[in-house]
């Protein structure tokens, strides 16, 4: 039989995500009345905005047309829609990326799991803890760690907690590294970056030759004034970074898949020699080598995305979404809960109840008040004792799933 | 400086068809007026069908309403879409795929490339040569080659020769190897493989414990009578293959992006203590960690393609670019050319005319006709003296590209 690669045998049980379904399908077919909530996977619900359909609409009759049929897109994605986003999300912020210096991609989970093929197996990866179960997945698969122990922590993975104490976002490694994972806003804690702390990892990143993947997937839920939307907005992060943005939370497009990666000319890893290589030029050779565009429909959606009309409408879901948050916030709270996040983020990290681990409080929502969620713990030995919940819902289900959680006594 | 994966510089030159597009975008850069007729990149030109279209706005149209929005799709594919393949594709030919044993995926170029991932980074391979540069070049990414020579050959890969004496199609290896790529209808030469040739290959692959990599992203193209479309029309098959699939050339869907894997349950790999892996399993995980689905709108365009409408309008499309391929088969041959395929394929491999090298031939047709193929020597060193010429074309275009290449002195 044909050998195969063993470091997926490492891999402790279940994608989190299934997992989670799986517990919820014993439950609905135990208990088929339930009236289920669904604050668990990160996932939209409201209807695509208008000026998103009608251009697909558009694009969908123009490929039933003899001059207006497209067939493959340009791999790196259409040159209209790398520069309706480097305009609107980039330089209309004062922020330097070139429209070719974006790739257009079906999602920033296949990013973020894809990066990592680029660069050595040998590469030492720091992750934040708890964190997006991808970007260690994807490392443990490609052989960049040995076994994992009780909690589900990788043997040679470099962890960077998340606690209370870190304001639930990482802090630079002593020991150095090749790369590191930073999500902000955060996903799960739904905590975002300051300005101060991203200029903090990139002096860290320039002086250790490390390389910042940066995932910023949920940068329109950013409110406050002052924090970074892009690392490209600190100086020196040209020279450091890599980020991942996505089309998922901002327009909606959990269903339809569109995202990017900016990756600056600038950027160099080294050679086995020594010798600087491109970083562009080898994620452009993977992108030309194993993607083949976005569907154009969806493209031209996305294009739609950045007019003005376009932009009002997502703006309107992201203010819904955050609105929720802060329900969920208030809510939690007048429950006797201690929360964390939702604030820059359409996530609420809350900690479970003393003496609760994070399984046990999934089970003890889901049992006592049919309400998902997704356990801390799920996202890494450190997010034990906290508990994920999502924005992601209609008004009066985020209200009803509220006064379930007050009725609770914690 | 972060290391970088060091086995992507050993790529020989670029991925083959942005070589092409380098030297026809200087062509059209010094003939602005040259009317050019592309029959290079493999690509479908006529307008999407309307039961495709139709579709499409109204899953657009369901996603605008409450009720109808879909969010993330199951990273598997829809279950309407599994349920539709299973029956037209594999169930009407008396084949056993079940509906959860097709992974729906953005493009058979993808799952070509990633397949490999699942399997040792020692693992043997052999590829056709000429070959779809996919397979070589993920499994060079993948360091499961050592340096190219002079030719493009990479040591350590097992290349199966596709000539004229093979019937342009790869024999079973004498060596042991672990995975084999195998291409029928063969990309580039056209040429398909008979039910004698791939019950020769199942039964060689059961013998020697390998995996077939089974690319039937043309199997639409067969005309003749008794040629299987499917490897799991051979018994045996579903201990021993994996299949890709694709609805890019048959219902116009390369600019939509939608293909598919089909992975028997049966299918086993043995992991370092010898142990039997499912195949299925270690497939399943990678998806759901590293792939978010296809959109629902492609998926609900591609399950109209599975209707009997659809289904007719995708015959009038493969019978149109079939046409196509008889009119240049014709036209090359009263030329003086002699050419393979393009009977139960959209290629056509034509031999170049003695002492002119295929990089020669291609800048020749592009310089004297402003006509763009494909030279055979980009699809591996076995392809030197051949040219792929592509039936993806309006009719009108075809003539004339024969009518130049008539006027041409060989």
């Amino acid at each position: 039989m044909a050998r195969i690669n063993d470091h997926y045998l490492k891999l402790a049980g279940g994608y989190l995500f299934p997992e989670v379904g799986r517990r919820v399908e014993a439950f609905r077919v135990a208990h088929p009345d339930a009236d289920l909530i669904r604050l668990g996977i990160g996932d939209v619900v409201l209807p695509l905005p208008r000026s998103v359909r009608d251009a697909m609409h558009r694009a969908i009759d123009e490929m039933g047309t003899e001059e207006g049929f497209r067939g493959y897109a340009p791999d790196q994605g259409y040159p209209f829609l790398q520069q309706a986003i480097a305009r609107v999300e980039y330089g209309s912020r004062g922020v330097e990326i070139a429209p070719d210096e974006i790739f257009i991609s079906d999602g920033s989970k296949c990013d973020s799991a894809n990066i990592q093929e680029i660069f050595s197996p040998e590469a030492r990866i720091a992750v934040p803890d708890p964190t997006y179960p991808v970007y260690v997945d994807s490392n443990v698969m490609a052989g960049r760690s040995g076994p994992a122990d009780a909690n589900g922590s990788y043997a040679g993975l470099v962890y960077l907690p998340c606690t209370e104490a870190t304001g639930f976002l990482p802090e630079p490694p002593d020991e150095p590294v090749d790369l590191v994972y930073l999500c902000s806003p955060n996903n799960p804690t739904g905590s975002a970056a300051s300005r101060e702390q991203l200029e903090r990892w990139v002096a860290w990143a320039n002086r250790n030759q490390a390389i910042l993947l940066y995932d910023a997937a949920y940068a329109s839920y950013i409110t406050q004034a002052g924090l970074p939307h892009s690392i490209f907005e600190i100086e020196g992060a040209r020279r450091v970074a890599i980020e991942f943005r996505s089309l998922s939370k901002s327009a909606g497009f959990t269903g339809l898949r569109l995202a990017w990666v900016a990756v600056p000319r600038e950027l160099e890893g080294r050679d086995a020699s020594g010798a600087a290589v491109s970083i562009f030029d080898l994620w452009k050779r993977r992108h030309a080598t194993k993607f083949n565009g976005v569907a154009y429909p969806v493209q031209a959606g996305a294009a739609a995305a950045y007019t003005p009309e376009g932009q009002a409408e997502v703006r309107e879901l992201v203010d819904y979404y955050l609105a929720n948050a802060r329900a969920l916030l208030e809510g939690l709270g007048s429950a006797g809960l201690r929360t964390f996040g939702g604030i820059n983020a359409p996530y609420v990290w809350l900690e479970t109840p003393a003496g609760t681990g994070s399984w046990e409080f999934f089970d003890r929502l889901l049992e006592e008040s049919s309400l998902v969620g997704t356990p801390g713990a799920g996202f890494g030995p450190a997010g034990e004792g906290y508990f994920r919940l999502s924005a992601f819902s209609k008004r009066d289900r985020i209200d009803e799933a509220v006064g379930r959680i007050e009725k609770l006594r914690f």
